[in-house]
């Protein structure tokens, strides 16, 4: 039962910046978003990934390299449209 | 040295959100915020707090009580202030 609730936990993890990234370039409306938040959060989806790595833990690899793969086009939204 | 980014990311993860919690009520500027996005990283932490306190992991628990309240206070700017 724990381990369930893990599981969902991480594949709603994995998946649940894709709508904001999509919404941040169809609207082109950033101004809300803070830079820094999505700055950290980026940063630790990429260390996440370099601890998956570094550990050889492919499910911790495969989530992450989602999740940074999604924070990368929110920022550079934010970056690109402010 | 993982164990060291590992905890990084684990900081890193719990306090990224508090300025996006600011800006949101600050500025009340959230029409840009994902409301999807958003609801479905909130259930992601009340999941990983859920499994948390299954597992009795102390870190992971505290982790997620910090996320669950920053990301309760964005969700509440975004159905407040559309």
């Amino acid at each position: 039962m724990a381990q369930m609730i893990g599981f969902l936990a991480a594949i709603l993890g994995t998946i649940c910046w894709v709508p904001q990234a999509w919404k941040a370039w169809a609207t082109r409306d950033t101004s809300g978003l803070s830079l820094a938040s999505n700055l950290m959060f980026l940063s630790t989806v990429v260390l996440w990934l370099t601890y998956g790595l570094m550990i050889g833990d492919a499910p911790l690899i495969a989530a992450n390299v989602c999740a940074t793969t999604a924070m990368v086009i929110i920022v550079a939204a934010k970056l690109r449209f402010g």
